[in-house]
C-alpha cells in the first residue's frame, strides 16, 4: 500500500496538529467541538437532501440523525469540560516510607492522530463527524476519515463544513481530513503517524484492517465494530402475557431502517409449540420492503437469505409485502434450537438486512445449549414476566451477560441512546476491544495514561497543578475528590 | 500447539471458576486476595531462600519483594472494596425525551480466565502471585500462570501456597493454576477459554505471543511489557549544579540489580564537552559486577555489549570492577547525538544488564533530533535546574511525553511505587496497550463494560441496585456521586 501526495500532506498536517490539540485547554477544545456541532445544525437541510439522495434513508430519519450527531459533539464538549475523563490521580510524596515514595501525578492524554473508517448505515452519526471522530477530537487528537463509498458527496460536504468550522473557531490546520479512495484505508492504519483507528463495518473488512493494525512494527489499537446477531430470548410467561405486542415489536425492530441497524435482533429464541411464528408472519405481511443502502448490501442480502433458506433445518415463516424492483423483501425463518447448537457457524451468521431467525427451544437445557453457541454481540434481550422463576432467568442471563455488552429487558435493541452510561460494544466479533463506540466513555479509546514524578510546578501540565485540581474530579492519596 | 491432559484440566477448572469469581461480592474477593497475601508473608522466609538460590538477587532485596507482592494483593483488595473501579454509570429513564430514553446501568465485569507469563527479574512481584495475577483476580477472573524457567521451584512452591490459601478462604477450584512447560505459553494464549493475557519479558518473545493473541479467530487483549530504553536528559545547568551526585546517581541506578530492571536508564543525553563521562567512569570503577538472572541473559549481555562496542561511532567510557567468573562487568559507552539520530535501530536497542550509553548533544536542535529517535519507553527523565529556560525545557518535555508513560524529574527511574497513581506502561514496545501493569489502575485491563437496560430490580447484579449504589462511587444522570 502506498499513500498519494495529497494523503501524505494530510498525514503531515495531522502530525503537526496533534500537539496543538493535545495541549489545548479543555475549554478551547470544547469550543471547537461546539463550533462543529453548530455548523452541522446550521447546514442540516442541505446535508439531509444530499444524504437522502445517497442513502435512501428518508429525510425524517436523517434529520434526526443530524441532531444526534451534533448532540454527540456537544456531549463530548461537556465531558472534557467536566474533566473526570482525565482520570487524574495524585499521590503526594512520602519521604518516610520504605522505600521513600515520590510524588506522582497521573492523567490521560491524547494518543495522537486517529484514522476513522466510516459506516454506510449512519451517514452522519457513524461517519465523517460521527462518534469516532467526536470522541477522538475530544480526547485531543486530529482525525483522518476514510469516506464511505456509499455516500461520497455527503462525506465531502460534511468534511468541508466541519473543517471550516474548526478553523474559524481557531483549531489548527490538519484537525480533520477526508480521504476518499477506497484502498487508502489500508495504508492509513499502517502509517506511522496514525496512533489508533476506529471502524464500523463488516466482519471481513474489519478483520483485515485489525490484522494490518496489529501487524505493524508498532501495533496500534484498532477499535472496530464488526457485526452482531443480537439474540433475543422470550419466555413462555412473556408470550402468555403479551404475544401480540411481542410479535409487533419484533417485526418493527428487525425491519427498522430496512434491517440495517447493527443492533437488529437477528435471532429470537421462543418456546417450542407456542404459535408465535404465525403472529410474526401476520405482522410481517403488512410491512413494505425498502431499498438497501448500497449495491454491495443489495447483492449480499438475498444471497445470505438464500443460504439460510437452503439449510435443511430451516423453514420460512413469513415474508413482507412484495417489494418494488431493487428493494429488499423482509423475511422471517425458523429452526429448532438443537440445529442451532449443532451448526452455529451457518445459522447464527449475521444477515445484514430485514431478516430474522426464530429458534424454537424445548425447555431450559435446550435453550442454554443453543445460547452458548451465540457469537459475541452488541446486545442481548430477555423478555420475561415476574411469574418466571428468578433462578431460571439467572441461568439465561449468565450466558447473555457473557455474550453481549448491553443486556436489555422487555424491549428491543434497535435504538442506542447517546448518554454517559451507554455501552455499544461486546465480545468479538461485536467489537475488537473492551470499549464502547457510543456514549461518553468512548473517549477512553483515544487516550493513554501519563504520570509525572516529582515535577516542578512550572513544568507540570496546567490541569495537574494544585490550583487546577480544585475544580477537577480526581483522586488524591487514595481518596476521591469532587470539585 | 497442543495442550496436555493436565493443562486441559486446568483450563476446564478455570472456565468453571470464572462465573464464581465474577459473581463473588467485592468483600468475598477481597478476603480471598488477603488470604493469599497473608500466606505469602507467613511463608516469606522459606520462599526467599528458594528465590535466592534460583535468582541470585540476594535475600534483602527478595524479602522486600515479598512485601511488595503481598502489599500489591492488599492494595487490590482495597481497590475492589472501594468500588470506583467498577466505573458505575446510571442514567434514569426519560420517557418524555425524543426518542424516549430507557434506564441504563453500566459497570465493569471480569473478562474471563486470564493467562499470565511471568518474568525472570522479579520472581515475586512479576511472577506467580505478582501484579498481573493480583489485578486479574481482583477483577474477578481465574488465572493460569506460565512459570518462568528462571525460577521453577519458587514458582511451584508459590503456586502451592497461594492456591491452598485461596481454597482455604473459600475460593473455587481453578482460581489459580501453574503451567510449567515452556512451550505451553503459546497454546495458552490461543486457547478459547483464555480471554486476556499478561506478559512481562523480551521484545521477541512478547511480539510472538502478541501475534498469536491477535491472530486468534477471536482475538484477545494481550498486555505485554516488552522492553524499554528509558531515556534521561541532563541539562548543562543541572551538571553545573550537581555533576558529582548525577554521576553517582546514574551509576547506582543503571547497575541496580545488575542492570536488570525494566526501568534501567539505558541512554543518557548530556551536553557535549561537559566532562561528565570522566565522573561516571570514576564512579563505575568502584562498582562490582554480579551474576545475571539466567543463562540466556548471561549469554546475551556480553553479545549485546560487543555489538555496541563494535559500532564505529561509540567509545567505551569506563567499566566496573573485574567480575568473578560468570558474572557481568558493568560498562558505560558514549556516542554523539548525531550518530544516534542516524542509527537508532542499533544504538538505541535495549541491553538487558548493567550497561548504559552516554549521548553527547551539541545544543537543543541536536538533542531534539536524537530524542525523536528514541523508541517508546516506560520512563523518561529530565534533570534540570530552575535556571533553565522553561520554554526550552518544554520542547524537550513535549518529546519525552510522547515517548514514555512516566516522566520524572531530577531522580532516577529504577524503583516503581505500587500506588493508586502509578503508571508503568508506555508506547510500543514499552507496552502493547494503553494500560499500566503496576498500580491500582492495572485492574482495568481485565474488565469489560456491560450495561443493563430497563432491568427489573430482582434481575440486576446486586451492586447496581439502588440500595448498593448509596455506598459506591458512581455517576448518575451525569453527576458524580461519592458515598
Amino acid at each position: 500500500m502506498t499513500t498519494t501526495t495529497e494523503q501524505l500532506e494530510q498525514l503531515t498536517d495531522a502530525a503537526a496538529a496533534a500537539p496543538v490539540w493535545r495541549a489545548a485547554h479543555a475549554a478551547e477544545r470544547a469550543a471547537w467541538l461546539r463550533a462543529a456541532a453548530d455548523a452541522l445544525d446550521a447546514n442540516a437541510e442541505e446535508l439531509v437532501v444530499i444524504a437522502d439522495e445517497e442513502s435512501r434513508l428518508g429525510e425524517t430519519r436523517l434529520r434526526g440523525e443530524v441532531g444526534r450527531t451534533s448532540g454527540q459533539l456537544r456531549l463530548f464538549a461537556a465531558v472534557i469540560e467536566e474533566g473526570a475523563y482525565l482520570e487524574i490521580i495524585v499521590d503526594d510524596a512520602e519521604p518516610a516510607a520504605t522505600p521513600p515514595r515520590p510524588e506522582l501525578r497521573r492523567s490521560l492524554t491524547g494518543v495522537g492522530p486517529v484514522a476513522v473508517s466510516s459506516a454506510s448505515n449512519f451517514p452522519f452519526a457513524f461517519s465523517v463527524a460521527g462518534g469516532d471522530t467526536a470522541s477522538a477530537l475530544a480526547a485531543g487528537n486530529p482525525v483522518i476519515v476514510k469516506a464511505h463509498s456509499g455516500h461520497p458527496r455527503l462525506s465531502a460536504r460534511t468534511a468541508k463544513i466541519v473543517i471550516e468550522a474548526l478553523t474559524a473557531a481557531g483549531g489548527p490546520v490538519g484537525s480533520l481530513a477526508l480521504i476518499e479512495v477506497r484502498e487508502a484505508g489500508n495504508a492509513l492504519v499502517q502509517h506511522p503517524v496514525i496512533q489508533a483507528a476506529g471502524f464500523t463495518g463488516s466482519l471481513g473488512g474489519g478483520r483485515a484492517l485489525f490484522d494490518l493494525a496489529s501487524g505493524r512494527p508498532d501495533p496500534i489499537p484498532f477499535y472496530g465494530e464488526l457485526g452482531s446477531i443480537n439474540p433475543v430470548v422470550i419466555t413462555q410467561a412473556a408470550l402468555d402475557a403479551r404475544a401480540d405486542s411481542l410479535a409487533q415489536g419484533l417485526v418493527a425492530s428487525f425491519t427498522l431502517g430496512v434491517g440495517q441497524f447493527c443492533t437488529k435482533p437477528g435471532v429470537v429464541f421462543i418456546p417450542s409449540g407456542s404459535g408465535f411464528e404465525a403472529l410474526v408472519a401476520a405482522g410481517l405481511a403488512e410491512v413494505s420492503g425498502g431499498r438497501l443502502l448500497t449495491d454491495r448490501i443489495t447483492e449480499s442480502f438475498p444471497t445470505d437469505v438464500a443460504h439460510l433458506e437452503g439449510e435443511p433445518t430451516t423453514a420460512v415463516v413469513g415474508v413482507g409485502r412484495a417489494a418494488p424492483d431493487g428493494a429488499a423483501r423482509s423475511i422471517v425463518l425458523s429452526v429448532d434450537a438443537s440445529a442451532v447448537a449443532a451448526n452455529p457457524g451457518v445459522l447464527l451468521k449475521e444477515v445484514f438486512g430485514p431478516a430474522t431467525l426464530l429458534v424454537r427451544y424445548e425447555g431450559q437445557d435446550d435453550l442454554l445449549r443453543a445460547l452458548e453457541a451465540v457469537p459475541g454481540s452488541l446486545t442481548a434481550t430477555l423478555h420475561s414476566e415476574h411469574a418466571d422463576d428468578a433462578s431460571t432467568l439467572d441461568e439465561v442471563l449468565a450466558v447473555l451477560e457473557r455474550r453481549a455488552g448491553r443486556v436489555l429487558f422487555d424491549g428491543w435493541p434497535t435504538g442506542v441512546a447517546v448518554t454517559w452510561s451507554q455501552h455499544h460494544g461486546g465480545p468479538w466479533p461485536a467489537t475488537t476491544s473492551l470499549h464502547t463506540s457510543v456514549g461518553a466513555t468512548a473517549i477512553r479509546r483515544f487516550l493513554r495514561p501519563i504520570v509525572f514524578q516529582d515535577a516542578p510546578e512550572r513544568l507540570l501540565p496546567a490541569h495537574l497543578r494544585d490550583d487546577a485540581l480544585a475544580s477537577l474530579p480526581h483522586r488524591r492519596n487514595g481518596a476521591l475528590q469532587l470539585p
